[in-house]
């Protein structure tokens, strides 16, 4: 990697004081940080003091390893737009230098840092939601230590990772911090998260661990993880040991120890894991292996009406009580596994067709019932029977009370319902409704999205004339010349479109405290191992910060653009850290700061 | 991975007489090919008699590696699509099993193969446009040897790659091949290639390399260099050593030693590396090195009209006589590091806005001359200067035929042009003209499109509710619903788009003959080595089996829809064999035949 210039760099943000005299900033921007303008320190065998917690002392051993391991030298670094003339003309003078960048001398450093002293007020909270991740950071001019208060381990872990992206190499192999900094942090939603799918194709554990590295070092908390769906089964339990017989293969199965192994090594990094069970649509492989009564539709894919969303279709009977009988033993051994105090019990995507095939679900609507009738009746059953294997929070896709399916009479109110659909108008309902909502709006956040279509015999591509090539409306598109292609929810959810997205626009106070955050989810049926990395991130990166510090400037701005530098940054830094992050610009946009603005204005985003 | 039972499946497929009663066919499927129905082989120790060929030595070593290293099980084969009546009732028997496949049996063999018998004609021919690349692979019912006769060394490479293809494991780690069969088979066209983009950002040699793996598995034998462009230089060059200087570091350059070991890699596994230096448009970094006068607009990528399609801009100045000079010397020390025949000259999206900021060239436009007339200069002058260094044949972009600054007067209709604009209709023009074409139409095949925008300070992304949600045509769409988000040539071309590409459509049999094959380009903007193989693979064994043997079953219908199965085995084999494809579907697609099809109709996509 080429050195970059750290003197020259320092000059020419100094000039830039809203970006800060340093070249490398951490990602999420911290909620308050301001950075000294008295010097660089060296940084030199840090140790740790203040404390003997495990979790701690492993985290601090992880931040120095990749700090003294990878030397890292910031790839992309805010600086000062050029000056541009508004009508150029060829004797202006690019400020893009001519010649390559040359190694650079060691930036004079005004004192060495090698302790980091570690306040901890309570080492007993436990990672659960609303656990305290604020920490304070603080180098001091002319001090020698780094000192990070914290009100748990999970705030001191945050502060770790911090560090880790300001101890950065001069170049010659020597590492600094820039300048003395303050850092004051905490994140603006308790529920920062991603989603992966291991129903529609197998991910293994080590490519979840990698997953887990990059959602630590951005200060995502939350890995959603939508474990089963109709098309496979992985998880190994117990109660009914022959569900795994619908795994893809023999390896391709979650044992008990794989599962443990992968919850803990995301909680030494402050991750909690969201395990998802999706009931009672969704459903047919694993389940089948118990009792195939339990199931309708599952070989109605070709039904002269939609049944489900994809093949293969199926849906759990809500008529039948073994249904629930089984269900509330799945979800109990489930919810054994994983300690978090949460639980997501599905509930997307109930189509009324699907019904249509159980002689039960026939009889309920021939009285004169509906679908929203017969969701109510698993709401009502289902939930209190879960609770009664175990007391947890139950999460559910907000389908249970924003779709056609959606139950007819209440739902309980401590229900916390993932938004999908409609972006900002089903926010306002779900919350105006009193529930706690998890955003996860399809329009803005769904990181499977631009791909297009993967069903086969797919005659919509056989087409090899633009069929409305001469509509004038540019917004006219058809499917294989602008539009999706296939992909229901195009077009690609860039890390800009994901970054600009003010999720409580239009709520008021009320509605806004029940926002408990954002996780984006990963559908699977064109993922597995191969590209789950390249498809997250650093796209995920651009959400973390959203929920860790938002989105805009302290005059209220949008921040997009300065994030720019920061996320191409974090990029290279994903990958040199073993995350298999996508590349988001040529390199030449890294190394010549703004030249890829397609705007040369400012304040093109406004407010 | 799972074993599947060859025995039922072959009884399967028996009843099934257009698929053949074996589970696995190679890709691209042969031109013809016949299993026969005696039984399988045993193959054991095979040995190649008929050549001391080294070429043939070496391929033929790397197949009974693949073949004895991987004991590959097909991943996913054709079958009947199972009975399903049109309206569907719950009493119908599913037709998949409940059960987990099962360990099975070892299939009674009724032979053992054991040598390769290859006779190649000329074994001097050498790896140029048009060489014989046709072979017959004939393994006769009682037969103990494989019979391969080729008119050259790169017709035998195919057949091993095919071979390698259809000796598979009985799923207790015997090898065998299933029946008798006889192949008689050669390329439809003999330019299949995809096109890779080193310019806007640099790709490693060993990740090349993983593509011209994944070339000859599918037998493409054209990889389409595009080695530069304005935002990088990475190409060593003895003539002008610091042009490198605009290399994005020090060790993402490709000396000569590199660039030759990739050529000779290709070479053994029969594919030519067509170079690409873009000019004089696309120009900037390396030619800066050399002389800032040659260049125009470097500095515009703000101006009042657009000067480049993308950040940054920049162009050769055609009436600067250095400019000549220059690129000769560049032409001819390129032209002498690669053996092809032909050289791709680029000459793709002059900008007459850009040169309005050459004095010269505005003096040139003050006369009444047009940019059709100035790009006429550059044909003019640089050809004949190229051709002097060393006489190939060119490759350009249509665009000097096609644009809006096609040159006003003649091209050497000796130039083969590559057709990227408007899908059919250009196809048409340039083959109406007299020359001879690529196929590289963006609007089905671009290996780009779909993944958004990436310039940066984007407004358009900001918008928070779907300004036209509320049209009734579906066809409508906005920026951030349904359309391109920020891609210009949106959407996503899946394979099931390249393959049905009907590209000779509406031409006469002269035009047809000057039709010479197809190029699949990924331009790099968002491609590094991270991603490269996956935004490639596997849809471009959907392009190879489309130029190797055409989209259409011997009735004359598109079939697609079997090439299903094929491509999705294809793609595991490619991961195994380290080249890294994207998963199409869920794993379940691929162990359930013709379940994600999305129509049960065999003949949706008709002729």
């Amino acid at each position: 990697m080429r050195a970059f210039t750290l003197t020259s760099l320092a000059t020419a943000t100094a000039l830039f004081a809203n970006v800060g005299a340093v070249a490398v900033n951490p990602l999420p921007k911290p909620a308050k940080i301001t950075w000294g303008t008295s010097g660089a320190f060296s940084v030199s065998n840090l140790s740790l003091s203040g404390s003997d917690n495990q979790l701690l002392k492993d985290g601090f051993d992880r931040a120095t390893k990749a700090i003294t391991e990878l030397k890292w030298v910031p790839q992309a670094t805010e600086a000062p737009i050029r000056s541009f003339a508004p009508i150029p003309t060829t004797t202006g003078t690019p400020s893009r230098k001519k010649a390559r960048r040359q190694g650079y001398s060691t930036t004079n450093t005004t004192g060495i840092l090698s302790s980091v002293k570690v306040d901890v007020k309570d080492t007993s909270a436990t990672l659960q939601h609303d656990v305290d991740e604020s920490y304070k950071l603080e180098i001091a001019a002319g001090s020698n230590s780094i000192e990070i208060s914290a009100e748990t381990v999970y705030g001191a872990l945050h502060a770790f990772t911090t560090l880790q992206q300001i101890v950065i190499s001069d170049g010659s192999g020597n590492l600094i911090v820039e300048q003395p900094v303050s850092i004051d942090d905490k994140p603006l939603y308790p529920v920062r998260g991603i989603m992966i799918d291991s129903g529609r194709n197998y991910i293994s554990k080590n490519k979840i661990l990698e997953q887990i590295d990059g959602m630590a070092l951005s200060k995502l908390n939350v890995l959603h993880w939508h474990m089963v769906d109709a098309q496979s089964w992985a998880v190994e339990l117990e109660s009914y040991p022959n569900m795994v017989d619908d795994s893809y293969s023999e390896n391709e199965v979650y044992s008990k120890d794989t599962m443990t192994a992968i919850i803990d090594y995301a909680a030494a990094r402050g991750v909690r894991i969201l395990p998802e069970i999706d009931m009672p649509g969704h459903a047919n492989m694993g389940w089948r292996q118990i009792d195939e009564s339990m199931l309708v539709c599952t070989d109605s894919w070709w039904a002269d009406d939609a049944t489900a969303v994809e093949p293969g279709p199926g849906q759990l009977d809500i008529l039948h009580n073994k249904t629930y009988e089984v269900t509330a033993q799945v979800y109990k051994e489930v919810a054994s596994i994983f300690p978090d105090n949460w639980f997501h019990i599905g509930g997307d995507e109930l189509h009324v067709n699907c019904y249509n095939f159980s002689s039960k679900a026939r009889d309920f609507f021939a009285s004169g019932k509906t679908m929203g009738d017969l969701t109510q009746v698993w709401v009502d059953k289902a939930l209190p029977n879960f609770s009664k294997q175990a007391n947890k929070t139950f999460v559910m896709w907000e389908d249970v009370v924003m779709s056609e399916a959606a139950a007819s009479g209440d739902v309980p109110k401590d229900v916390i319902l993932q938004a999908w659909n409609n972006g900002l108008t089903n926010i306002n309902s779900i919350t105006a409704k009193g529930f706690r909502v998890i955003v996860s709006s399809s329009d803005f956040m769904y990181l499977d999205c631009g791909y297009g279509g993967w069903v086969g015999n797919d005659a919509r591509y056989n087409v090899m004339v633009n069929p409305v090539a001469n509509e004038t409306n540019e917004n006219i598109t058809d499917f294989n010349w602008g539009a999706g292609g296939g992909s229901w929810c195009s077009p690609y959810k860039t890390w800009q479109r994901i970054y600009d997205y003010d999720f409580t626009q239009g709520l008021n106070e009320t509605q806004k405290k029940l926002v408990v955050g954002s996780i984006a989810p990963l559908w699977s049926e064109q993922v597995d191992d191969v590209v789950l990395s390249g498809k997250i991130w650093p796209r995920a990166a651009a959400l973390a910060e959203l929920v860790w510090s938002g989105n805009r400037d302290e005059a209220g701005n949008k921040r997009t653009t300065e994030l720019t530098a920061r996320i191409l940054n974090f990029r290279e830094y994903l990958v040199a850290n073993g995350v298999g992050a996508s590349p988001l610009m040529p390199k030449f946009c890294l190394q010549n700061p703004h030249e890829c603005d397609v705007s040369l204005d400012r304040t093109a985003l406004g407010q």
